[in-house]
């Protein structure tokens, strides 16, 4: 089969991909080729057993989409956008890529003609709900996103809806937790402290907590992530039924029970590298989040994430570490 | 003021322009002028005390949102659409009106440059929600629709919220329950039956009831709709906050308590009209529809609708038939 990743090159479509070439095969199918495409160069995954293609485009140009569907391609992982921040301090950017984007690409497929109907895995983000919220949220919660980038995904769950409801393609929508631990250096994503406090004390760094201890998150490792991929990508979809957007599991725990968790896994030594430093900005933008999910739909349809913040890191320590980490 | 009306033509953009005309003043601002835009032309009211100017154009070719805002109308009220079943049936119409020309016109207020910041009143439908329902549906139900109708006023919803967040416009997205009676001829509309029965018994015709009696259904008269639009084109909108699309009031009922209180209202000879040809497709349709609400955030804000479906006839048999029915 032949596979396409819009925003292959980055974090999660890299290891997505990495997953393809270890095991060769999605769902029982070997694979032909894995094209990449995204706004710079994907770099091919290690001892790749079928073709890859790296393709360097922007989705929402005119002709990109018909372009990047034209060898058919029997499915698409659309992992491309424009992050929260840069789609709020954009507006028409935001707009143009995560929305206008993604409509350019379920045009091309619906009129493809030919009677193509790919199995279509759109990325979303629990950014398409907005304070206030119940405590745990559920399936059947409204999507009032306080965001343009929430906004712009709860629009795409719209459309692949209604699109997969035609029959113009199959698709699963998945939002996705935050991911953590996400690897590489520390961003500026006021959620990157999330991951930073557990990645730089493990690499024997000093980290900074911005908020306090009792703040709440949901969270899945970035193995779960590709985890939600391939099992969106392999699923029997008549089982979702039209409503094909589904909040995807996580572990939802408090700033305090990460540190805990940390110092379970790591001792105290690594634990005495986070370092208290409040910012009322990002404990601001932290209290509009949401902390805490029932997805009952997601889990009954078989998706799975961790149900430990211990598992969290020590997955972390396995697949990013090496096993090993600085003490 | 200056008031635009999208969709001037259609039945409750009528009404509206009729209301303004007949008080000359919205809110205590006197009108200097209406806009009435739609595919066809409107016409003026009668005794009409104030500029009326009907506009004929297609909001979604290029070009036109900007005409239509270029005096910069202090109040918009958008009404224009492709309804429910042409969407269905035409997939680009249905999305080039509903979608496109819904977000040309809010690109073009946001691009005016000028600080205009119009009050944007955008009529939705319960449309956005799709079965199955719980039996009244909260404000904070999910929007999950079942034809491209749905999709598309939904979509507009999310851009409204975004739009009026950013202070592009200040918007107020209302849900309009079906509206009964509706005035004019017999329309295959699936949904033409609620008011086929009353209004053609009523007029001393035979009309025929395709559903079972126990098909429960959500309500509000004309003369709700128009209320609907002045509230929300004067109320204080800092009560709404960012979740800027309510459900509106309207009178849930069973086919058989309309007929219960068309005999209350008009007598056994008028009920004998109502004629029962069961129809399997229209019965299938109607049933994926909702059935009741519990509009508890519209009501809060002042909305209004009617308490029994005997006040729903009398307003029919008040403002349609100056008072008289065949008996």
């Amino acid at each position: 089969m032949h596979i396409l990743v819009l925003g292959g090159a980055g974090m999660v479509g890299r290891k997505f991909i990495e997953r393809l070439a270890h095991s060769g095969e999605l769902g029982g199918k070997p694979i032909d080729k894995v094209t990449a495409q995204d706004v710079v160069a994907a770099t091919a995954p290690a001892a790749c057993p079928f073709i890859f293609d790296a393709v360097v485009s922007d989705l929402a140009n005119e002709g990109e989409a018909e372009a990047l569907i034209a060898s058919r391609p029997e499915l698409i992982v659309h992992l491309a956008a424009v992050v929260s921040g840069e789609a709020e301090a954009d507006f028409d950017k935001g707009y143009r890529i995560n929305l206008d984007g993604t409509r350019h690409l379920f045009e091309a497929i619906r009129k493809a003609g030919d009677g193509y109907k790919p199995r279509l895995v759109f990325t979303s983000s629990v950014a398409v709900f907005g304070a206030p919220f119940h405590d745990k949220i559920e399936d059947e919660f409204f999507t009032t996103p306080l965001t343009s980038y929430g906004t712009q995904k709860a629009i795409c769950e719209l459309l692949l809806s209604d699109y997969s409801r035609r029959g113009f393609f199959d698709g699963v929508g998945v939002r996705f937790p935050t991911i953590c631990v996400r690897p590489g250096t520390p961003n500026k994503a006021a959620s990157g402290f999330f991951s930073n406090i557990i990645r730089e004390p493990l690499n024997g760094i000093d980290a900074v907590l911005p908020v306090s201890d009792q703040v709440r998150h949901w969270h899945a490792s970035p193995r779960s992530a590709v985890g939600f991929l391939t099992h969106a990508a392999t699923m029997d979809t008549a089982a979702i039924g039209p409503r094909r957007n589904l909040t995807m599991p996580g572990y939802s725990c408090t700033v305090a029970e990460q540190i805990e968790a940390l110092r379970k896994v790591a001792g105290d030594g690594v634990v005495a590298r986070i370092k208290r430093v409040p910012d009322p900005v990002i404990d601001g933008i932290v209290a509009g989040w949401p902390r805490n999910f029932d997805p009952q739909r997601a889990t009954a349809l078989g998706f799975t994430a961790e149900s430990s913040f211990e598992e969290i890191i020590r997955i972390h320590i396995e697949d990013e570490l090496g096993g090993n980490f600085v003490r």
